[in-house]
């Protein structure tokens, strides 16, 4: 067995088992246009897979479904009418076993035909690889956005999370010196990347220093108990008005006991706040504002990755198992995993950046406007997927992802 | 065993049928906010159930779930705080089984406790009865607007609806004259009824006709033809903002095939439209439209009260078993059932009205603003629930009912 | 000079001298899509006799300016194309100055072919004299919601309204009771009336009484202070979300200095509340809300007809010169004027109406669905304009008329 | 008289002019949230200098109206509370003439105590001379705006535009080739700039090329010719979902006459279409539909301003006079002037960028988030205004302003 099929294989299992524990009703629920059912997100990396490689590299494939297309698209306008996205979570019908049957039969057809894919079909099985470590990433944190709609806060893996000894102190942050002047950027060109990571390209880079740790619960605390959302000196615009226009008052999920304990709410249902994790479930703007009080700014997405470039992707609290997944104060010092870092870069074209032809090409380029990059991946984030060069992106006010911030400063 | 029990167990157990065909999901999600998810549905008759009977008339009663009473209270201020009403489509847990476990509950602790319950106890079941019935009328039109969500347009029954032989031609209408003069209207007092349908008094009525049929779906569609939804002189000026600001130009679930033929969707699915069957999910605005188009007008509800005193409650096409439901032809002299008929008249209170004390107070007093009067049940009201005086009310935008219209005129 | 030429240019006069401290600005605002801007209403009503008198019944007549058919129609659907309703307060062009010419203009016109005009003209010249009052009142309020958006609080007329005397204690409420049994309300038909105020016909009345005042400033205190704004077993559904949703704590208009006096605002700017003035800016809603915290009820229009069909319609707080009006607790034992009185009665045809042929038969009809009836006329009422019959009409939840409540009970 | 002085009152003196024409309702009006009245533009500017250089600097000096501080502050919250941004166009008090007066008192107050002022004051009064230049440019745009909401389509100026003889065909577009490698931008220090265009700073730029001239009307037509507002592929995401969200088929201000030739609307009122002058009142998101049409794409604003180094920041066509202004074809292959060019790069600060301490502080930094930048000044840009510096920014939707596209391509 190829490495690719075992990843694919190995990839589809752990979405089989991230969703084990999901009913019908769990799996078929939308709890905001942001986010998408479990139900769509199994079938939509199928959609993807029987589309682009069944459909399109095998002769005489048959649909499972022919109203899937219609149903499991995202956003490809090449591929035809698609069901809106804020009614997704209308489909009780197909239901969670229908689309764990889809599942097993287009795992089936790319099993058996295997051996007779052209090359351009294992490119889009590695880029569906890809595409569905997203989706995982993107499922937990549906459901997440889901179960804290209900009052009863259940737990998806009512296990606790498992954490490394204690907590205890967390060290002071120390400030990392960056290499700066001409440096370089994107993708290096030999394993998978995601087209928006390229092309590589020089930068000059004034000198400048990252934290060596995330900002943690703790001192997210002390901003607020300094009035950080009160203060409208420390917000973008675009941020205060966010900010008096929801009533922001803490991260999402957080909230208090009957005797004003913070509590923050995850896959292992409520629990107290860790002072020493990361901070997480903030948004760009409630980044920015925190670097702003702390006399500090966001790194730029080049400061960054010239900084990662020289570490392990693989390091950190990354996505292996099936799991409730948290941010650990043990992981804090790693530069990837635990929580996705908000940059002060807007998410824009590469120099020389070219979208593929075709339907595919509608991979990341149209959603280049609006939004910032995170990098680093996040506890969610299943370990493989992410790289020095992986530029994630989301709305400035967006903080249902697991999202957290590391300062910078000028050198 | 009492008529009491007898009618409160088949209650009960045609609720569980009418709900046999639910998947977790399809019981899970709620289309609109008017809309409730059916599992709230079958689980806030029992709460109602375990409240108002369990609670204060059995000693030493144990709640089944603490956290119930929060959940699935539906508006009673009186019972303390409560889920909001918009957001009752996020609780894909509690699920289906655990709400079924729930019904079996209350209904074993009543059956327990039947014999030792105090005279109060058994008012408040009649209305339990009556208040689930309510229920189930609306657990099958809130499946229908889900369903109609689903660009699959599942059948909730798949078995095509039982029509009378041949529908044939409908007879022309005629003009029935109804009592003039001074009338007595409201519930005489023997047997169960709702707070708003008293006190019984008199009115004064002017000569006038009812028609001897409503109106059909043919001849909504020459309403259609002549432009009716395009004509401002024919409505109300709400209406036509309404019919503007939501591009109206049918009755709700009508939509037509690629050959421009009309077809209606209802719970045995989508159906060639039938030109004599009555024509149904109509607005107030609609149906006052189409009356001023017709030359005629709506009757009041004392009008409509006056003439159905004569007929029997339980004519007519009304939810016998849980089977496909539709307005038939064969049914449309019948003053009772097949649908709703909307009325000219304000929901507002009868002279000498006056709330009950308490949470059950609340029943309906307070809804009496921007409403208007439906009389005679529908194909979807379980037979034995409607009666001459019985007072339904709708906003004047609403129709996901099944909402028709019989035609009057000045005698 | 007939009695009909004076009373039009009576009326004509009294519309420029309200409109005299005007500022083209001032005129040209649109606060809120309820109003208009006072610009419109001058417009407006002079539109109404230059299409319905001059253009229909003088061959010949030039119109002002081609375009004014355009903007300053309000709703007469038959009268073609119209300016949005809720962008009149862009329109900075045409001038306060040009429309003002346009009104001479109009006026000179009549004036001239006076003696010529056929008796269909002179129906639309008194239709139009009745029309121009009700747009001198809305003027007036429209006036007074706009200034009330300012900060710097303008006063409209800045000298004090003239109060009788030292205000002094309000008489403790007493119950009149009304004539029950079979009644006739409507128009009688000799003067004039609006199209909904008949036909005359018989209705049948269950004793009852109605109190001989209408509810003081003082009184509203008490229910504030009782905790009415919080308590939602008072209100009706609809009236509570309204609450709820808007924040809603007093009748607007008020507002509390910094030692927690009360003040409200009028036309002659911010003054303190007199607790012995009838309340107003109050909406059905909270008219309800309060009759029901009082252990007593609103009046239906009949009842309060039949006790208003034995007074002078003249008597009371009128509009009558171009002077700060406020409601006055000196003429509180007046059935007629100072504020508008909700009833409990839905606005909805008599028995027998039809709307006339035309454009002018748009005139009330197609309004009568979702609002509730107000009688008696207000402090902003020109005199002369109500009668006993007279039905005056809002939503609900609209309180920028001067509205006020009268209780009434079960006899 | 000084330079600055000579400056300042020049620029006093225009500002009066530009809004000679305005009548009180004109400069009262308020058409969206975005735009302000003229009367706040003129007060605004006023008050700036009143607080910043005569309150902080002159000992004694009396405020011309107390409230007007909250009336005028726009968004500095370092001075307190103020009136929300979309009620501003609910002040018809205080009047046009008020604020002129205030206007006068202000600049006499400057000039009575010039020769005493302190050199901080001098910083301040230069900031107040490019502050009112903005607002000179928002002021038109904002009352072209507000003329384009009225169906009669005033016309501000309405004497033609000065065209430049013929305007004959245009020249095929050529490509520019810019400097490329290590390139240095920013403000020089020199002379006055805003915060936000330092510091200057070396950027690393690959080769690339701009176009001779911006896009042309007739250029624009092909495009929608070609489909362009219906193929979502050109698209950026959030572009597409405004275009179909907000029925977007042509740049703001076209429409087209009963025969179906295009017009578009100025200053100067509505005008046929001129196909060789610049296309303009265009979003981000259509210019970057277009560049993408073109096989083209938009500058980054480093490669912008490298090429406009070397260029006149006066040439081209910028306000000079009060006139009516229309971007002309005559100045298409001048890099200033005629319409703001979309820039590519996203609103974000330059590396070291500081926001000044103080109120002042508040200029620009705080609306670095969700905005692109715009290159070049334009018609009605204050000539002198403008640099090669200069970064001004607007959200992708906005285009209200004299908005237009120059394409880039890599070299």
């Amino acid at each position: 067995m190829s490495d690719l099929q075992q990843r694919f294989f190995a990839t589809r299992k752990l979405t089989g088992e991230l969703a084990a524990p999901l009913s019908d009703a769990d799996a078929t629920l939308q709890s905001m246009p942001d986010a998408s059912p479990a139900k769509w997100h199994l079938a939509h990396v199928t959609w993807f897979l029987e589309s682009f490689v069944l459909r399109d590299h095998v002769a005489g494939y048959r649909h499972f479904d022919d109203s899937f297309a219609f149903l499991f698209n995202s956003y490809y306008e090449a591929e035809g009418a698609r069901h809106a996205r804020a009614s997704r979570g209308m489909l009780s019908r197909p239901t969670l076993t229908q689309i764990l049957d889809y599942r097993r039969h287009v795992e089936a057809a790319i099993d058996a035909h295997w051996n007779n894919l052209p090359p351009a079909a294992f490119d889009l099985i590695e880029l569906g690889i890809h595409h569905e470590q997203q989706h995982q990433e993107l499922l937990l944190t549906d459901i997440l956005h889901l179960f804290a709609q209900n009052p009863l806060y259940p737990a998806y893996w009512p296990e606790p999370v498992l954490r490394v000894a204690a907590t205890g102190e967390v060290s002071p942050m120390e400030w990392i010196e960056g290499p700066s002047g001409v440096q370089s950027i994107g993708h290096r060109g030999n394993g998978f990347a995601f087209d928006c990571e390229g092309p590589r390209h020089d930068v000059l880079l004034q000198p400048f220093a990252l934290a060596d740790r995330t900002v943690t619960n703790g001192e997210w605390l002390q901003f607020m108990t300094d009035g950080g959302y009160c203060e409208p000196r420390h917000w973008l615009s675009d941020g205060w008005a966010w900010v008096q226009g929801e009533g922001i008052a803490a991260p999402l999920y957080w909230q208090q006991d009957q005797d004003g304990q913070w509590l923050s709410f995850g896959l292992d249902g409520l629990r107290a706040l860790d002072p020493a994790a990361p901070v997480t479930h903030i948004s760009l703007y409630e980044a920015d504002a925190y670097a702003s009080w702390a006399g500090a700014r966001l790194p730029t997405e080049a400061e960054w990755e010239v900084v990662a470039a020289s570490r392990h992707a693989d390091e950190g609290n990354q996505l292996g198992a099936p799991a409730a997944v948290r941010p650990q104060a043990s992981h804090a010092s790693a530069l990837f995993g635990n929580v996705w870092q908000w940059t002060g870069s807007a998410f824009r074209p590469y120099p020389g950046f070219r979208a593929a032809e075709g339907a595919v090409g509608e991979y990341n380029g149209k959603f280049m406007s609006g939004q910032f990059v995170l990098r680093g991946g996040s506890c969610a984030t299943p370990r493989g997927h992410v790289r020095a060069s992986y530029r994630n992106f989301f709305y400035p006010q967006q903080r249902w992802q697991f999202t957290g911030l590391r300062l910078a400063k000028d050198g």
